[in-house]
């Protein structure tokens, strides 16, 4: 490499250094010290067009150690995506575009948000799955319109988190070629030296999960780095991991190599220092030199070069086979299932009892070929989640093709795949029990933020669960997913809302959601109705203008509510039984809705969900009541649970009175 | 072995067999595939006295697949840990001592509750932290009083889920060499083959983590068995992982090596042909020979020896050491730090505004040497999250008397492993971003099924996070751990709250407790207390004895509240301030106390908390309202985020008079 490849490298590390200065706030350690990977990867290997980020095939980077954000600002304001120097200096301030983690959505170029670690990682792995799985369905001989590369890098922290290891595992197994997997190896963390806490070694581990594996001894060698990168992308039998020995903080005498060069400003003397060292022409803050500039409007041409023989090439696709473009565009279409609205077929269903699980299965399989974007599975308990496409092949290295996905028992990474999956533009979905909800909750968080709408079937939804007992029944989740923000959780009654729930989760899109259904039979309800798309809703009303209470329920609990309904209209009671399958989307209805359904005069209100209590006072006031799990379930068969818990029409009865 | 000895295995497959078919659920493919396993370890190479479960130097065996429990129920009756014959009848039946997965508490020989896979790991791993810690804190030369092994058995499942390289890669850091893990690798999940999702060589893996590993080709060959065990109890350098290669549903024909011999019973006609084909002399359920119960009554007689003995030696030590005796009991009581409650020192501090994360710091500085069986620190975020005890030191290879842990970034198993310290009698303790708390969630459910009293410390608690963005600042998930049953979360506005928050955690038996602490300065409050203890109190009271209207605020919003009291004061409007640092405790009080504090006629409510509103319906009702996030947070330093989401004094006042 010449003496411009390696100024460009370092006008990342001054950019990097003079913007968390700057902003007194930032993470100088991963940027100095990934300088010269990122670019000999940006500028000479990888393929992307910076005058339009969504380049159909470009490769894709995802910087997993999203702390390193300057890394990511510098590159996209030198290659010219749009980021201008002012940009860099608003870094971390508010409303600026360079927040302090990377954000998707908030600036051109960022393919995900990232930050908590080792979550890109497997986002990454989500992407290559959907690469191959379009290559697969699309591609003709001559015809390669999707092949392209899928780059992850990250750190120790990544490589420690433990969805790194199910991502990983995964990625082996499927030997996803595509996917090169980029470890900044810099020995040091927060505490210390990684000789503390981790000291396995790397290399033989992505060896056990069938991993090409390569090692750059010096990673700052920008020879050694383009070789590696030509290796991993020569390997057409399984994915790649490169570790690359690197310095955290290179360039910065006072600060390379230790752990205070990982998390704050390098102070304006070592910042001045790291100037120096680099022999840079000017102290200047946020300076470049023209040369520079010059040199990545040169790389950055290529990349338009590259996208404009591929949009040849696709236009000759298209005219060659045009269905399977149209078809492209229908796996890409977040619209596509919005006449389901209207069709019968869609909401027909059987008069009897049936598990919500089962309607999910159902409704999943009236819509897989409406929504050909659909692509997931289950961590191991699709017979139970009922989550398969029928007759749909399951995606593997002897068909990527298949729509199906074998998760494997990997929640956390499951629902991160899901989200690099819909990042790519398809419908990403996973499946488990609603009480592993909580391994998936720290990156539904991303999908929330993200504000893409990755789907996830939770099944086995209560104390219904039964004999498997109180480790495998949910309690409190609802309130850990109602109350994450741009989320919505639905708990469906019957059939009808239980294909509004699909209905909403496969027409959304910005929002992600989770469809929470039993293991148990529920009956089908007279009063349920697309009304569910509301959110909460009057599934049958009193007989008077004004109720004299209101029951509110979800789920196995609002045919209790209905039969405690017609209870006390024997006692001349007269109640209005509201259906609520999702909180969520009631409070986005408007003040006038939310108060023709529960007017605020009426405060005998009685809240029934065979869960959490948490979160319920906002309907039931300081004048209701709930009837609701206080501790935790009991195994048991379920209707001995219902009963001792006291789910029976008569308590809901008793409650109602309470607060009458 | 002789016949007897397979016997005694084939009696563990007859009891989980008809146990499971008797209950029309449960899980027969493990107890069948590990019963030769389960045999050898528990008869011939643990060490441990069914007529004493809590023998304190006993091994430990935690079966991390939890739903093989049938395996531990069949071994705990046969050899006499008290679980009868009627009690294996009614396994998974309402209020039996055998339900759907081990409990720790419920049934005597159980050592954790499992289920959730890989947890059992991780909690292994901590016990054998704790048995190193105390081996080196207390063993004398000839006086080994503590030194025995942690065995954890599971399967596939287990070794996939992310929690289990976590856990694993931090052993082989450690050389925990106390630990025996046992991969029961049967090569079958619930969706099939593991082919499909699962190939990595998993002896491969564990070499990287630095593990002896050790391959038992067949994995009913009791002879291997032993050998293996043998060869893992002999290496003292390192950790040793066995890979035991069985099939599962061992014995019965029809459902040998397939996925249906997981999850269900294997049918009336199964269960005959089982008892065929292992030649068991009588068909009748739950038939046990006696030779096999003498067989089993013999082997226990070896264990009562072995804790004979070291009865002996124990008082010996007790004659020679007594000192250190005593410093066992109190490493182990968890009575030891009541009497803080009337320390004036611990109480102190000093008048100057200060972040809550360093008042953690200081509290559990002053505690450290009071209570001496605190053991643990954080996930690589010592510097921030302010939780290392000073002058102690760290837990390493090389010096296994060190209290505090460098966990690596690791949050689950972080959380697991305190699980395990604090089954071991310790006081179990981690640390990370309240943002992370979403990691450690599905680990602290367990905690509180438990009822351990497992202590998380979790700092940077909300926008005051500032320019690390939305990734890192919490919303939503004080909604997530308050609404979890037995469980404590503080939230403390001063050094005086803080040290209430210590002080609850340190002296709770029954209850994990998470402490949630800020990252930027606050003031300290005068009408502060130790009423914090109650979860909420009164901070300042109204002129009047009826308010006009009520604030009810949390943490760093506390002094917002009374600032707007004073200017609402100005306005002749009297209000009331509620500290409510713990939820959950304020729930657990007397009715007439929370009466006290939130009269039911007051309906003038407002909630302040720069976090989720999810939950505050129940306190300040349809009157009320709540100054909350709505959404998530931004990059941008703190102050301004503060204002821009508008937390501020003003605000709080608008409020009050909307409500009014």
């Amino acid at each position: 490499m010449s003496n411009i490849d390696q100024m460009s490298a370092n006008a990342i590390r001054i950019l990097a250094a003079d913007g968390i200065q700057k902003a007194k706030s930032g993470h100088p350690g991963l940027p100095l010290g990934c300088a010269d990977i990122a670019y000999v990867l940006w500028g000479k290997e990888m393929n992307h067009n910076p005058k339009n980020p969504n380049w159909r095939n470009r490769d894709r980077f995802i910087l997993s150690g999203g702390h390193g954000s300057m890394l990511l600002y510098s590159l996209l304001h030198l290659f010219g995506y749009g980021l201008t120097k002012e940009d860099l200096m608003q870094f971390r301030q508010l409303d600026s575009k360079t927040p302090g983690h990377p954000e998707y959505r908030h600036t051109a170029g960022i393919e995900a948000t990232t930050g908590p670690l080792g979550q890109g990682m497997a986002m990454a792995v989500g992407m290559a799955m959907a690469e191959k799985h379009m290559a697969a369905k699309y591609n003709k001989p001559e015809f390669p319109i999707i092949n392209h590369y899928v780059y992850a890098l990250g750190g120790d922290g990544c490589m420690m988190e433990g969805i790194s290891h199910e991502c990983f595992s995964l990625a082996g197994t499927l030997k996803l070629d595509n996917l090169i997997v980029i470890y900044d190896s810099n020995k040091i963390s927060i505490e210390g030296s990684t000789d503390i806490a981790f000291t396995e070694d790397v290399v033989k581990r992505f060896d056990a999960y069938g991993f090409q594996t390569i090692v750059v001894e010096d990673g700052h060698n920008m020879d050694q780095i383009t070789k590696a990168l030509e290796e991993a992308k020569a390997d057409h039998t399984r994915p790649s991991m490169i570790l690359c020995k690197t310095k955290i903080g290179r360039g910065c005498p006072a600060k390379e190599g230790t752990a205070k060069a990982h998390g704050e400003p390098l102070g304006d003397d070592n910042v001045a220092a790291l100037k120096a060292n680099l022999n840079w022409p000017s102290t200047e803050p946020f300076f470049v030199p023209q040369e520079v500039y010059d040199n990545y409007a040169a790389l950055a041409a290529n990349g338009a070069k590259a996208e404009e023989e591929w949009n040849k090439l696709f236009d000759a696709y298209k005219a060659k086979y045009p269905e399977d473009a149209k078809a492209i565009e229908a796996d890409l279409d977040l619209d596509i299932a919005k006449d389901l609205i209207n069709d019968e077929a869609y909401w027909a269903y059987e008069d009897k009892p049936e598990a919500t699980r089962k309607l999910s299965g159902l409704a999943l399989n009236r819509i897989k070929d409406k929504v050909p974007g659909l692509f997931g599975g289950s961590a191991d308990l699709a017979p139970s989640n009922i989550s398969d496409m029928k007759e749909v092949p399951f995606f593997s290295p002897e068909d990527y093709a298949g729509r199906n996905i074998h998760y494997g028992v990997r929640e956390i990474a499951m629902t991160a795949i899901a989200n690099g999956i819909t990042l790519y533009g398809l419908r990403g979905y996973g499946a488990t029990f609603f009480v592993f909800s909580d391994y998936t909750k720290p990156v539904l968080r991303l999908s929330s933020i993200m504000r893409i709408p990755t789907l996830m079937i939770f099944s086995h939804d209560s104390i219904g669960v039964g004999e498997d007992g109180p480790t495998h029944e949910p309690v409190e989740q609802p309130a850990m997913l109602r109350s994450l923000p741009n989320f919505h959780m639905f708990r469906p009654a019957d059939a009808t809302e239980t294909l509004a729930a699909w209905y909403s989760a496969v027409t959304s899109k910005e929002t992600p959601t989770a469809i929470v259904t039993t293991r148990q039979a529920l009956p089908q309800l007279a009063g349920s109705s697309k009304e569910a798309l509301k959110g909460g809703y009057i599934l049958e009303d009193s007989k008077k203008e004004t109720p004299d209470a209101i029951i509110i329920a979800s789920g196995s609990e609002v045919n209790l509510a209905v039969k405690a309904k017609e209870i006390l209209a024997g006692e001349n009671i007269d109640v209005r039984v509201v259906s609520m399958p999702c909180m969520d989307i009631f409070e986005e209805q408007s003040a006038d809705y939310k108060e023709k359904v529960l007017p605020k005069k009426v405060r005998a209100r009685v809240a029934v969900e065979a869960l959490t209590d948490f979160g319920w006072g906002k309907y039931v006031g300081l004048d209701g009541a709930t009837l609701t799990m206080t501790g935790f379930g009991a195994s048991a068969p379920q209707n001995l649970l219902f009963e001792k818990f006291g789910f029976t029409a008569e308590n809901v009865v008793k409650k109602v009175k309470e607060v009458l």
